[in-house]
């Protein structure tokens, strides 16, 4: 099923698998006349890479991503951006004893209910390891959306139960701490928690959280293709993630009208604003020009050494402990992620949104 | 924008405006030879219509569909099913107040926004009418679903703070109260709850959850076309909807990959089952053959009695208390909608999943 | 199968079957702020309608637009645009015959082996009918078009060998004959061979011409999206096409590169000139700002009174005379419809086109 | 602008210029099971690549190329397959003439008009290089459409004014001469007329044409997604057609309906069969069951040694003379990229026909 292409004028179609060769993008309907090199790339794989701590997997991979198609001179030229990162690190061995049962939480079953067989050297095209593409391609899109003024903050809200303190929020201290936390004591305890759920051999999930600034109001539509309904799609297909919140999320269902409604003002200046922003930045589907804020849940990573129950292929009931290097949380490599899918969706919306309007298309045929 | 289509097999695309001449859907690619009439849709229609009980809006739309194409002796031939619903009550009076300030918590800022100017009669194409065509549809992609085995338990989970008791959870119930609560002692307190707030002049927020039995497994992709991003994007898609959850959702963030595992076993019969679902029936993107759980958090219902601040189109900062005949929560006649929602996406995945082998292309090819 | 959509930003998705109720179309992404009635519409539906002439069906059917959506206070709202045209004039008994058997050169054949049934009177989806739809949305594009300095002269170009003499092209004459050639000399000789044709009981075909002038050069895409592969698309979805040509068509491939190139020069202005326009307006898939010149072959009414040989329901072979007001030449009728579809395809360009460079995306968010 | 995907469930995206580091393509959405290796797409990039021949550019690239996902043990997987050709003979200095100037024929002004710049090293983008990646696609089409019994039979029907004799037609042939032709006879002329126009520095077209067997009748759909609607939009999009013929083509202008209908029949075996092929296997956009014919019309190589009058970066009018390894005549080599679209088409059309009826649907998913 040709599930593997996202977005409408800025399309990405990613390729790979944690075992083959490599994993790529290619990136289509970029504009031409952006700079871009693999310098705009890798940091953003940095940030996502393995090995970073002693809170991810020791595997490093050295994620290098080559510019294959696209760019001349050091420009887009409006054709495909094809990028490739080759997979260093295969061993294989690790993964031999997946490939006769199903282990608990992963795709494993349900790849050979729907395909007849599948690819058992690790997660195969369901690893989390396919994201390294989207993120190359979400470095794109938030560079382009940069030029326009639009600026993401996205961090690890909470670790299991540990959440940030909102009153201690400092945005310098995200990349300051190795679970990309605003909060440096509750990314202490955070990561205190992890070791200790490692030494018991088990894993725990968490919670990150985007704020975009910058927005222009009116980006999205007002039946399906809504900004968050968009945004909904592009951040729970990030493999782990089973809640997405926009705003003030599950919290609404508890809320009256007039607690959730946002004050309209004109301030001092002028300028229209809002008094509250419980609704995320997105009113009826579309951008209203304040802050855009959603969170997603993450699972804890389901490849535990802890003892599990599970079936195998002779159709026997046995038990599995899950070995080789796994990381124990997944959140803090998955912040860019959610990054990259948020800023990929919000470019769409806003190269989409130019031709809403008889005046915008008149605007940009005029002759001069 | 064109935003007003979903899917790729089973393809809506709704029309129409809260007070203009109609509301209406057009269907392309519903297989052809399933029986299908008005008597399939209305009862789908009526349980979405306002004025069913003392909690929604005293408007009585009559809301009778009328199919105008796509079937032929009683069956749907494989070619655009059209139906249409007819605005009856359209008082735009009562609007009036509407067209010169934007309403907090309403699309009519952003559709300011994006397209210069709006339909400020009431919420035009951002008005909850609009999903009735969404349910037309659905009562379509329900029946062809039933007739594969798959049934929907759709229901109000919650109403403000007040949620049922899984303990105390009576299917048959939930057509038996009127907010559609599996929960008599939990919806008699609803309904206080409503009442009370209602002469608050102000509204209420609520949750509906989604249960779906006998889904083959293998439904969904694994990267971006997830069985669980689409459902996400589809519930994300109705107005007023803030998060949506699959399975466990939020919680999973603060659990343990031992909590959240679920088990594999073979039971009695050699069936392959799980011990657990609190993956909600997706892993990987994909149906893992266990019940489907999703849930939807609905913020309250903005347009309330209780004064506001806002601004006018004068560029004033001014109070307003909405009139009209709203409904003080959009909970219970949201639940077909989300069981719609669900159904047409589900059945998206069903169809698409047909080419995903050789073997089954084979099959299917295969001259007798 | 969902077949009936096409576009991506301005996208019409039609329905409706030649004796149902009625037929329409939902135009989505239709931009805001557009000026639009149904005295828009109406003018190009009677250009298709039948009963305009002895050389056509003498069924007269009104083909009155209603709008039924999308509109407000005369303005398009970004909303998608309903419009439906009711079916007056459903004789169903004229068509009782061709329940048993297989028409030739109609789809009857194909529609059973596809969805296993169909419905037998008259064409159903797969009648010239549905094309009034097309151009009740091809009305819409060539509105719009028409603001930004772009015009349309499309004309019949041939019926059976009667082709028309280009040095006595007169674009008046085309609205003065009901052939719709731009030569009175040939649309005489074409009329006097209609009758005649009509008379031995067969029909005939032609050809159809679309002249473009004022596109701005660079709408299209180098590869898949090529301007003149998505022009090939939508005019060969018209029924009874078999050849679509862009500039010189088919003689190109009889003509050598020195004869076939296109010199580019400044003229005296200092514009960007080409010599000749053996290319048609398209270089690469984009357009290049001269005038867009295609053309359609249309295949004979394959209704016809002669005697046919064929099969029925009972694997019989039998002969058969189709009775029935049938058009002994589609091709005048289908002038419009040839318009309609070239209209619609490069409007969707044109917004397309929007999104190609930073500086268009620069210029276009640019605060005040 | 987003053009370089094709396909709703096999799905093609190409990417990489003429002078870039490679090309390549993602095939998402190829079932699963499918044995593949670079040994099935080889042959197949061998018919395309150039040096074949004197009648070619004596360019020898070597055309390899590399899996790089998509397959497990010698078999698809069902997640996207990754294929890539390294270009190896970028000698870029060959090209230094056509940075300056808009080579008359070719995309160079286009491509400016459109993105405001270009990559000048040859076509880039618009180079038939980007082919390379449509016909590493098609083999693995083909490949699926033959195991279903799909058969295709792809030739030069004409190079200038030489067309083959159908009454020599010899399928054998084909493969025997450089030029792809069915007929020696034709072919040797054929030869002799290339090398006079080289002599005289300037290039010619033809037509290629092909001939499928074995498509089951009800593939395509009836309104815009016609079999033959896509054929001509996928067969229009390769670089250099301008005429797209089905079955009898342009001539259905000059027949009569009684002409040009197929009269249906039971052959002695009770086959429902045609005594005739006109549509070209296709009626009402659907496939007949018959032979599928299609025609597609090229222009003579743009690239062309004679003295051509065109402009310059400095506003000037010049001539020039355009060196480098060109194709005297590109014909020869596009016959495997006609088979390759229509394959990739057919494809398409094959597995989205699978959902078209109920039947066929409780069939696939009934339980055993």
């Amino acid at each position: 099923m040709a599930g593997s292409t996202l977005g409408t004028i800025f399309r990405i179609t990613t390729w790979g698998e944690s075992h083959g060769k490599a994993v790529g993008v290619v990136i289509d309907g970029c504009p031409a006349g952006l700079s871009l090199s693999e310098e705009d790339i890798q940091p953003f794989l940095n940030r996502r890479k393995p090995g970073q701590s002693i809170y991810s997997t020791p595997r490093s991979e050295e994620d290098a991503v080559e510019l294959l198609s696209g760019t001349f001179e050091g420009k887009t030229t409006g054709t495909p951006i094809s990028m490739i990162v080759y997979n260093k690190s295969q061993q294989s061995r690790d993964y031999s004893q997946i490939a006769s049962c199903y282990r608990p939480g992963h795709a494993d079953y349900t790849f050979d209910a729907k395909y007849g067989f599948r690819d058992y050297r690790g997660g195969g095209r369901s690893s989390g390891r396919e994201t390294t593409a989207r993120v190359a391609a979400g470095a794109v899109a938030v560079k382009i959306l940069q030029q326009l003024g639009i600026t993401f903050t996205t961090f690890t809200r909470s670790i299991g139960d540990i959440e940030i303190d909102d009153t201690r929020f400092d945005k310098e201290e995200i990349f300051r701490n190795k679970l990309y936390m605003p909060d440096a004591e509750a990314a202490a305890r955070a990561g205190d928690y992890i070791l200790e759920m490692t030494k018991a051999h088990d894993s725990v999930g968490g919670c990150v959280e985007a704020r975009i600034t910058g927005v222009p109001a009116g980006l999205g539509d007002t039946v399906f293709e809504k900004l968050d309904a968009n945004l909904a799609k592009a951040i729970m297909s990030i493999g782990a993630v089973k809640c997405v919140e926009i705003g003030d999320g599950a919290n609404v269902s508890r809320m009256t009208g007039s607690e959730d409604n946002d004050a309209f003002f004109f301030d001092e200046q002028g300028n229209l604003t809002k008094a509250s922003n419980h609704a995320g930045g997105i009113l009826g589907g579309m951008s209203d020009g304040s802050e855009i804020r959603l969170r997603a849940a993450f699972k804890a990573t389901p490849s535990i050494l802890k003892m599990q129950h599970t079936v195998n292929k002779d159709n026997e009931n046995i038990e599995i402990s899950i070995k080789g290097r796994h990381d124990p949380v997944i959140v803090p490599r998955a912040v860019v992620v959610v990054e990259a899918m948020a800023a990929i969706t919000l470019l769409d919306s806003l190269l989409l949104n130019m031709s809403a309007t008889m005046d915008g298309i008149h605007k940009f045929y005029a002759k001069d």
